[in-house]
């Protein structure tokens, strides 16, 4: 007990507070951030079960280091509320995840306390050793530590094994946490992850240790002289007890743990200890994702990001929006399966949010989650593929960036018929500027032989996988986050012919272009306009690679204004196909509009409406935009 | 000696052939493939050193293995002469890297052999474990053996641990072959490669294992009834004696190894000893880069490609080209590095290949040349420009394809100084499909905030490179291969203004618009017409965003048809951008013409000259483009 101190443990305006406090303080600092999570998220959703099982890592860093001279450098950055809570943000914290308000992921520009961008995974060593040897370039004193917390899905990432083969050459101080909660968002794959699970400092470990030191000393095995000889030592013979070596002593980086990451207090100790060792270190802290609400620890894939729930009872107040995509897909793709041997399913640790476990529960052999890996899972479909079978890529739009090289190398330049099943495409909404599928249209249309759809509703996304599992090459599907236009329910399973689109309505003052289910709003648009008394053609041209020039020779002989509407990027994307098409055939361009998301800023967090009004793709912009160009 | 042998070791046309010898007529196998080599390279330049290091090993698996139905997945590929050699290409092997000839990189619409696309690093693990999946989900008798042959180089790239990562946790039978030159083209960094170096199974190792195995078992530490504990702990003594814990291990593939990889007897009887062995497997061959030839022996790095040579005196040919682009980067970096100590540089394994190693030689500690590792490298630049640093990431445009998400994350999204500057811009020639530098423009483009710009001339490029030192914000400078238009002998270090154009000639018919050194082209292209009577004004536009809307104005209002020329792809590239501007500002848009790579197929390998015409590039192209234009 710390009499003497006078500090309240609560309420925490800035790390400076909580460095007043003493050690036995810091689990009623943690106590109080759950509560505070637990109240918040309950009504405004969130990332909640990462969050609660990094509370006590996060007190510990902010209490052991100086922020945010020292960094840290969030990995993904879902697990970060807490570090946003005791970073001067607690007041603001209800406008989480919200337009206008914080960002649901680290943000240099919201804090200096965020010191990188965090969404996508694996990225935090590389960063984090940027900034220390820049540190060590400019000499500084005090010595700035930098940390990157990072998880055990993410360091499965191919970015963090080359971020951690960089550091571990050089002498940087750089600190990698491990927070291993032995999950991704659903589970964890790999050989890696196995490996840490194994890993363990038994007693049995301890008792021997020095005796089989010895022993081996004596057979001259040892030499004293070498640098750090027992560390080494011990980490082999732990590695011999656990019947597994440790890849990160492969690569040379000094190994502590793991230590129950959800001891506050032990890992505010540990850290002091190892603070100024010098060299590359990582240590290894076991947690608990939902730790503090035992609903969420029961089952913490479900609670990874639970929507609105009763904080009493656990139960969850999320309102069922309809069918969703993912599920039109899953359902589809199970479907396909069973008539067709050849197609198997591949996802990047999105099993449950590409709902490719739909596949998985009827067919596991035939379902490969490679954990998060988006170059592995697309250069591995490209070895499936180049032997007879017809692999099925479910992986987020945002995400699947990563992989663009893969898709160009070892797929697209094959012309092997790999489809790719990119979830989240256009604006996500909540999840912000990291995560909006902005870019596909745009990079696929780089890559020459690729075919590109986008279906409207629920049933065309069902002729759209039946095309893609007929279809003899690479092909792209993007859909978005929630619920599909539509119903499945009817709709058959059978193939489209590609490249053609339909006509949805027609019009004589200005015809309407779009792709995907933004048709919807275009619809809208076309009514407001119908009650002005424009008349607007609208077509859903369904494919963006090939174009239906059918459709676009009927509308260049109309000699109207054009709007083409996407939910993506503006430059490269869809509108400067159809621009592009027209220049190429010949025609005297007619006026082309090109509506999107904006070449010039990045989207931001908010709801999905209040985006679309932002980037001016609500029904009401949409019309207005086609006044203007009459007007 | 194997007297009852009657099959000559020479010719051999197929792997058949080479089935049919006895293991004592390898090594002569070898001679003639090496023979065929030096005599072939010295005449038709190519990929020698590496080539020639893997000769023993090539020969060995194709020995071993029942090729084509066993799989050999080469990695990157440039190593595969000699396997190009065994496979029926003998004959043909003069036209390599020529155009319609063979293919420098295996090619699977080249030869059955040829299983996978290579040409980029780190692919062949994942591909090989794709195909293996495919095998066992097919249930194929006899079982189909697939063998990944990966350099030490590749083996640090983030793919490459990604597929290690998944096929370690599989029971698949995938054989990596870790060829171990102990370099990429320059040398190799990182922890890995470190620790590979120091692997080694030393005569202390053997004769002391079984002594402490005994004396550890015990303890109780060794438990017999564990799967393979004899090899674990084998491999754990030895890590143990090297002081250093063996990655793969980590992971738990079974490692063997080091061997010779130019005893090519010896390698096939390892070989023929594991090829059954269950599960995923790593063998690691040290073999010497240039093995066969003294002069490349000597200087490894220099004879990766070294143009035409004398194949008795080892004196190269090669003419001097006059001063290369990379030449003018690398020059210009040092004088801006000089005069700014926030100037840092960082490449992935091309520190010759870009002339990072001009900046390396006067400032070791400002250059970061982080392996291949594109992803880490950009990351990294990311990192330090947070910290306030300027970095110049150096690596060729076909490569950065797998950094197109962390330019994203890691730089744009927080508008970070870090400029690219992207090598091997536009047609490569003889490298093909695989090394041209084709999606830049348009992958970048898709990206909100990167200022991109193309030099046309040394000096030019000169101007750009001071402005990118001074400019806060990314940036990205494109330049082919080759030798730069003019000198940048008397060009002052001067920035240029963001987003100005400039004219180089005036004309009343037909206006080009380019960007980059294709800009030469287009002045004869222009002669060409001047001969017939046409006159073209000529802009060279240097930067593709943002846009000189000055230029852009003016040529509006001549009211001409336009032809834009760019050295890459035709979609979502430098026309595009034109088009959508002239779109965006409400212009009666004239008839644009875009000339560019293709959009529906892959560029293959031949010289630039010839590449240029194909794709319309030539000068005679472009001059017929604007005829046809204006008839």
């Amino acid at each position: 007990m710390d009499n003497e101190n006078k500090q309240p443990a609560w309420p925490i305006d800035s790390p400076d507070d909580l460095r007043k406090l003493s050690p036995s303080q810091l689990p009623e600092v943690c106590r109080r951030l759950r509560e505070t999570l637990i109240r918040e998220l309950s009504s405004n959703p969130g990332h909640f079960a990462s969050s609660m099982g990094a509370v006590d890592l996060t007190v510990a860093l902010h209490y052991v280091y100086n922020t945010p001279y020292d960094r840290i450098v969030w990995d993904v950055g879902h697990q970060a509320y807490a570090h946003k809570l005791l970073t001067g943000r607690r007041e603001r914290f209800a406008t989480n995840r919200t337009l206008g308000g914080l960002c649901g992921f680290p943000t240099p520009a919201e804090s200096e306390f965020d010191t990188f961008a965090a969404g996508h995974a694996s990225n935090s060593i590389s960063a984090a050793f940027g900034m220390s040897v820049a540190s060590q370039l400019k000499g500084e004193s005090p010595k700035r530590h930098v940390i990157a917390v990072i998880g055990d899905a993410s360091i499965s990432g191919g970015l963090a094994f080359e971020g951690l083969n960089n550091v571990a050459q050089s002498r940087n101080d750089v600190l990698i946490i491990l927070n291993d909660n032995e999950m991704s968002i659903d589970h964890n794959v790999g050989a890696l992850s196995r490996s840490l699970s194994r890993l363990n400092t038994s007693r049995r470990y301890n008792r021997i240790r020095y005796r089989a030191y010895n022993f081996l000393r004596k057979l001259g095995l040892i030499n004293e002289t070498i640098i750090g000889p027992v560390t080494r030592f011990n980490n082999s013979i732990k590695a011999l007890l656990s019947r597994q070596q440790n890849i990160f002593e492969g690569l040379n980086i000094r190994y502590f743990g793991p230590i129950d990451g959800n001891d506050v207090e032990k890992v505010a100790r540990v850290l002091a200890d190892i603070k100024d060792m010098e060299g590359p270190k990582l240590l290894h802290l076991r947690t608990r994702k939902g730790a503090g609400y035992e609903p969420a620890e029961q089952d913490p894939a479900n609670w990874h990001a639970p929507g609105k729930f009763n904080p009493e009872s656990g139960e969850r107040l999320s309102s069922n929006g309809g069918e969703k995509w993912q599920d039109v897909f899953g359902n589809s793709l199970l479907e396909l399966a069973r008539r067709d041997s050849r197609i198997v399913g591949i996802t990047a640790a999105m099993l449950s949010g590409t709902s490719m476990n739909i596949l998985q529960s009827a067919m596991p052999e035939r379902v490969f989650d490679v954990g998060i890996s988006e170059g592995h899972a697309v250069t591995f479909a490209g070895g499936l593929a180049k032997e007879g079978f017809k692999p099925f890529v479910a992986i987020y739009s945002s995400f699947l960036q990563r992989a663009y090289d893969h898709i160009f190398h070892d797929v697209a330049l094959n012309s092997l018929p790999v489809t790719f099943c990119i979830d989240r495409a256009g604006l996500v909404g909540e999840d912000g500027a990291t995560h909006h599928g902005a870019l596909d249209i745009a990079y696929l249309r780089s890559i020459a032989g690729i075919t590109i759809a986008a279906p409207s509703s629920a049933a065309q996304m069902r002729h759209l996988m039946a095309t893609a599992a007929e279809f003899n090459g690479p092909m792209a599907i993007r859909y978005p986050r929630g619920a599909a236009a539509g119903s499945s329910a009817d709709a058959p399973l059978t193939p489209c012919r590609i490249g053609k689109g339909r006509k949805i309505a027609d019009g004589n003052r200005i015809v309407f272009l779009s792709v995907g289910p933004i048709a919807g709003n275009v619809t809208r648009a076309r009514e407001i306009l119908k009650n002005k008394g424009i008349s607007a053609a609208h077509y859903d041209m369904v494919f963006i690679n090939p174009l239906d020039t059918d459709i676009l020779r009927e509308v260049a002989e109309k000699r109207l204004p054009i709007i083409t509407v996407e939910d993506g990027i503006r430059s490269g994307g869809f509108g400067s196909a159809v621009s592009e098409w027209f220049a190429d055939n010949g025609y005297e361009t007619p006026r082309i509009e090109r509506l999107g998301l904006p070449t010039d800023s990045f989207v931001t967090q908010g709801t999905p409406d209040q985006l679309y009004r932002i980037c001016g793709l609500d029904p009401e912009s949409i019309a207005s935009a086609a006044e203007k160009i009459l007007s």
